[in-house]
């Protein structure tokens, strides 16, 4: 049953297509990843977009030097190629006639009233990159334009990807268009939605890691958890210290200069991704002993090679020159990681140190408090809160405004925020178990089995991509499409993604838009890194030909 | 033993590096990939490369309008990223202060003289891209600059790739050197070195195209054959008749505009990479059913489900039409490929036609015959020469200037040269057989059991990436590194690429550069698209803490 009123409307349009006549919003939802709060259409379309005139409008930034307007003004420019793929702007010269029917094209298209301005109205213009930060957007598509109303610059970048996702392609007419006019009211679920990325098991180059935050930005993830240091390889640049990447990189060329990381947390910045450094300690470091021997017991350095620090001052006082150096020059987040996971605690089975105070503290759970209370409080001079692994929280005493990442059991979730911390999940999220589907990870709830009232402790959650077998050859179709099915978990409210059945056409759909924006993403089909298993439409699903294969 | 003039030269150097005393070019040839024809030290370096200062000079294109001087100008904007890596322009704008030791940094490297001017002298300003072009080039590194010199621009894009490949970065002083002066003399041992590309089996948007095209660029292959028809799927636009892509793509969007594909065809001329479309024929011809029913007999559409064409004049008028379109719009140049593979001949059993003289022809082995001979002088009425795959030339009579693609059996390019017709390898370098790794690839010689007064009939290879389990998601790993093996079987003389364990090395070397690059190379240590199975630098070999994994 249709109701009276929509036939009306329907016959009033002036371009009215079958389609048109759904008034529940889902022909908009389903081009949609993550899924927005609320969609509501607004009448019949489609709405054309004209790709010839379309001009953005930042309210406020006409010769603003607020941080603001360089971020929009550089989303412009990006968004531009992804609302008109088939008109990105060419670096070349054409190399024959353009052809002789576009003005046929043009007077086909001017039938329709086209929208032609997108106009950003940012209430702070000023607001800062930060946890919690306000991402909320309001979206309106109509025939007079599109207007995107935001609390904060960030909000304005999501409400333009999810403008992006609804601008369809009429390959007819090569015309632009949105299925019809439309609301959208948005803002996401959880503050704290990142991808971990470990670049020391394996080095990833600079082009690479801009692939992956371009991608994670398609997404609405707003971390970056870089994971630089480990046992394996040190690749991080220190001026105070460079010997720590000249000896304990993979090799003299899989390193970064202080430039290249520069350039990555901006590249990351720009698109709302903030960089939350991870330098994993006491244990995973056995790469800095290639150049700072003294900064392990001598006994643990002969016995193992999984090394950890001697919790002495005079680590604690190095440790603090170098992270003053990192996040005085580069990393300009409120916070940062120190690990604190796996510390082979043989290490330490005979050691015996001074603590700040004079007294002498021995055995390996005492030594780890000791170590973990120190840095924390390292940090908190340069500004910097502290998140750590869960084997912080479980082994040693934290002050509860320490973060506390989740990983080896989710029911640590709830212990970690009844003792007051927040909580970031990553169990469940480990995008290097090929073998666990993108349905499981959807299913994944960060606050299940949290009481209500303590829901806001937790902050989000993070999809881990340990490198062990991941480099530039196969990031991508490793971390995609699941890392979508994590991102849409931790944007989306819970009552509008129940199950992963009902999404499924939805990521398939996100899976075809992350090809065609030229990300590796895998066939939602299969497990991590899967193959397509024979020939297909992006959706990989049978259809057309595919019964030849 | 070290001859005593190389002592002595070394005690005159100005900054003489233990290395530099290598008069062999090995350190310099370590780095190039397909190897140079010859690689001459000119004396000991390093040689600084400035990068803020450097420029280059395209000789006598001031205001030329000659599309070499177009192609030089972009070819410049590319390179400049690729020779400076660490200094690539960042779209974004500096979030700290770019720190204060560069000053301290610049007066460093100002104790080596520095190169500061890429001269580019060309011949032939206006020698056209195509079959047999020269691309030869002439290379020399000194402190006084560097001095390319070539017969035509596609010569001149090689030196620029060669010369990308020598320079080196320095991280601790933050600057960019060759290891010493030099001269290369280079130039391609075959006219003819391609990928096939299948975007029917699996889409593949632009953006991955583009990826591609820029990574072939990378090993000096200069023939993208585009396998853009198939049973399985339709995506190439016609303004004449848009219903074969409406009704035979995989769905409505997995399509390209005719300025797709033109812009795809123009990105790879400005890389030196001719297109070659291929619209396969009589056979794999299914997805054409969908809107042409009438160009098949029709017990052959009842009775099966891979169809062939229906060898009558209306068919070829009708195709004749379509090549027309195609081939004076978009594809400029002078080949085009016609298939003929895997005809399936059952559809003809019971077929008779009338030939272009009024008579009657049945027989499937007959109605190919007289397809092939057909479709090739329609060709050739559009100033096209015609490449068909080796059925074409087993099966059918056909002129002497008919190229054949050998795929089926290697010792048939003795046969098609020995009958006069130029051939090109594909047998033996077929990608999708992912079992099949790098080395066989490179031992595979396309002249190999041809005599030697008929070497100049194999025009070169082509690797074949068949796309039933490839897309975007996997076709870069598929690809690489085995396509670079290819490319320099097909590029390097055989004297200077006896054996696959000798080129190991530079080949690791290399894919260490395509990850750099942002290329999804996969380790060579493996068969194809394999994933890194362990912790490790970009060689993959054991090495630093390789011993944890």
């Amino acid at each position: 049953m249709v109701p009276f009123g929509v036939w009306l409307l329907a016959s009033l349009g002036a371009a009215v297509r079958p389609s048109s006549i759904d008034v529940s919003g889902d022909h908009l939802v389903q081009r949609l990843w993550p899924r927005p709060r609320h969609v509501e259409p607004l009448g019949l379309g489609p709405v054309a977009v004209d790709h010839e005139r379309h001009q953005f409008q930042a309210v406020g930034c006409g010769s603003s030097p607020l941080a603001g307007c360089h971020v929009l003004s550089s989303a412009f420019k990006r968004y531009k190629v992804l609302f008109f793929p088939h008109h990105a702007d060419l670096d070349s010269y054409s190399l024959l006639e353009t052809g002789s029917n576009s003005s046929h094209l043009r007077a086909r298209r001017r039938q329709l009233r086209d929208v032609s301005i997108t106009k950003v109205q940012v209430e702070d213009l000023a607001a800062e990159l930060s946890l919690g930060v306000d991402e909320s957007y309001d979206l309106e598509v109509s025939e007079e334009g599109v207007v995107i109303s935001s609390e904060t610059t960030w909000g304005a970048l999501r409400a333009l990807e999810s403008l992006s996702q609804l601008i369809d392609f009429n390959f007819t007419e090569e015309s632009y268009f949105v299925e019809s006019p439309c609301r959208i009211q948005d803002s996401p679920r959880f503050p704290h939605r990142g991808l971990l990325i470990d670049t020391a098991r394996h080095f990833l180059t600079v082009p690479r890691l801009k692939r992956t935050i371009t991608a994670m930005s398609f997404a609405k993830l707003n971390v970056l958890h870089w994971h630089l240091t480990e046992d394996e390889s040190f690749s991080m640049p220190s001026r105070s210290h460079p010997e720590l990447a000249e000896k304990g990189a993979w090799s003299a060329t899989e390193r970064y200069t202080w430039k290249d990381v520069k350039d990555v947390v901006d590249f990351a910045y720009l698109r709302g991704i903030r960089v939350i450094p991870e330098f994993d300690m006491p244990g995973h470091v056995s790469s800095w002993s290639k150049s700072h021997p003294e900064l392990f017991d001598a006994a643990c350095l002969a016995r193992s090679r999984r090394l950890a620090f001697k919790p002495t001052q005079e680590t604690f006082d190095f440790l603090e020159g170098l992270l003053r150096e990192w996040t005085s020059g580069i990393f300009r987040d409120g916070y940062l990681h120190l690990g604190s996971d796996e510390v082979p605690m043989e290490c330490w089975a005979h050691l015996e140190v001074t603590d700040e105070r004079g007294r002498s503290v021995r055995g390996p759970h005492r030594l780890f408090s000791l170590f973990v209370g120190a840095i924390f409080q390292r940090a908190k001079k340069l500004n910097r809160q502290a998140i750590f692994w869960d084997e912080a929280f479980s082994s040693a005493s934290l002050p509860e405004d320490a973060v506390i990442q989740v990983w080896r059991d989710k029911n640590l979730v709830r212990q970690v925020v009844n003792a007051g911390h927040r909580a970031v999940l990553s169990w469940g999220w480990y995008l290097d178990h090929l073998q666990e589907g993108w349905k499981g990870m959807y299913q994944n709830d960060p606050t299940s089995g949290v009481p209500n009232d303590q829901h806001h402790l937790v902050l989000g959650g993070e999809a881990c991509m340990w490198g062990e077998t991941v480099d530039g050859s196969d990031q991508g179709n490793t971390l995609w499409p699941r890392l979508a099915a994590v991102a849409e978990r931790l944007w989306s409210r819970r009552e509008v993604t129940l199950t992963a059945e009902a999404a499924r056409p939805r990521l398939e759909t996100f899976r075809c838009l992350l090809l065609q924006r030229g990300v590796e993403a895998a066939p939602v089909s299969g497990t991590g890194r899967s193959a397509p298993p024979g020939p297909g439409a992006c959706t990989q699903r049978a259809g057309n030909w595919g019964l030849l294969a």
